[in-house]
């Protein structure tokens, strides 16, 4: 009888639905909004956590409303250290990691390898390749990679500041960490030739099958890669 | 060449690596946290966006990083909009939807069905069902579902101010858009027992397979529920 019922509405939102153009249906263009259902202070948090990388209208709406079920001071929190990050943090005149300090902690540890340094593209990847916790050398953020097709050459990255770095000397390996994209694999190359001429040792990250990983997932580069970075058992 | 001297830093790295504990390279624990590598006023953010439903350490560090990278106003405008949210926003005390007025649009609408009410678990349900357009009733958020193992009855539940809505009379019909999970269904069930008595119509939202969805994924109780479900064509 349960079910009977069920069956009834069904073929009665199946009627209903049938009188609204497809179009609209599968694009959803014409749905409702947060901020016509929810008010516009929900409206306009869901548009602002829509800037934010990654997060689409559905997930904007979800963190909006757990925002809005959060205790005050907990919201606040939020909002607070938003503020305090860009009013606080900056990048270190050095390497360009994001610090707070005049000069970064990594820069300024004493007990790193001074004479390695490894070059990336954004200061958030040195958070990255720091919880390995295998790298004791220094870091150098490019902010960015070459990609001609976007307008950006050499002269838009932070280069000439780690040139600077490898002309004061005692740099005796440079590791490029820059992304395994075609992007950062011109930036690497780029950088490559430049910094070799110095004497200094040049090496880049290992392509390979991602830990973990189903080789049955992996795409056909990678594998190729990982078959010519093969190394004896 | 290239290739050779790629081969000798992956084998220089994987002698670094055999030195460190596996335990602490498997689980990560022993990596560097936000605040110690780029700033207290980083990891103060990641931890705030970690707060968030669905936002892991991962997660709130990229999106740190890209808060770190917007312009000033924009950032501001984030945190605006919090403040702003949990300033402005309350809940409409008839249905229990989220506004900014002292009752919520769809209340006030008049062009909406008031014979026709559709009771959802959470107010942000009610953007969702909006979504649709499709649906011209009213709705009744009940804020939450009846879970006796996490100790939540009916009694902890908005369930008197639908109560009182339907013995107001006017009402003809009633959909429960409660979760399909164990929780939904008992609060479904509880609510038909609860209603069916005034001689009001009470509906439940159709089970079945998930539009766009592949069959070869579908758990087998959705299966069965389609199959039970299914229509004439």
């Amino acid at each position: 009888m349960e079910r009977g019922s069920q069956n009834r509405t069904a073929a009665k939102e199946g009627e209903t639905t049938s009188r609204i153009p497809s179009q609209s249906r599968k694009h959803g263009k014409a749905g409702a909004q947060a901020s016509e259902v929810s008010g516009k202070a929900l409206g306009r948090m869901v548009e602002a956590f829509m800037r934010l990388p990654g997060i689409g209208r559905k997930s904007a709406e979800r963190l909006a409303f757990a925002v809005l079920g959060m205790p005050w001071d907990e919201a606040a929190g939020i909002a607070q250290a938003i503020i305090s990050l860009k009013n606080n943090s900056r990048y270190c005149p050095i390497c360009n990691n994001i610090t707070e300090e005049e000069i970064c902690g990594i820069c300024r540890d004493e007990k790193r390898d001074a004479s390695l340094i490894c070059v990336v593209e954004e200061p958030s990847n040195i958070l990255i390749l720091e919880k390995t916790g295998i790298f004791r050398g220094r870091y150098h953020a490019i902010m960015g990679a070459i990609a001609p097709l976007d307008g950006i050459g050499p002269e838009d990255l932070k280069i000439d500041g780690l040139m600077e770095r490898l002309n004061a000397g005692g740099i005796k390996e440079v590791i490029i960490a820059t992304n395994p994209t075609v992007k950062g694999e011109t930036t690497a190359l780029y950088l490559s030739k430049l910094i070799k001429p110095l004497g200094i040792s040049v090496s880049r990250i290992a392509y390979g099958l991602p830990v973990g990983g189903d080789i049955e997932y992996a795409d056909e580069n990678t594998v190729q890669r990982a078959l010519e970075g093969r190394r004896e058992m």
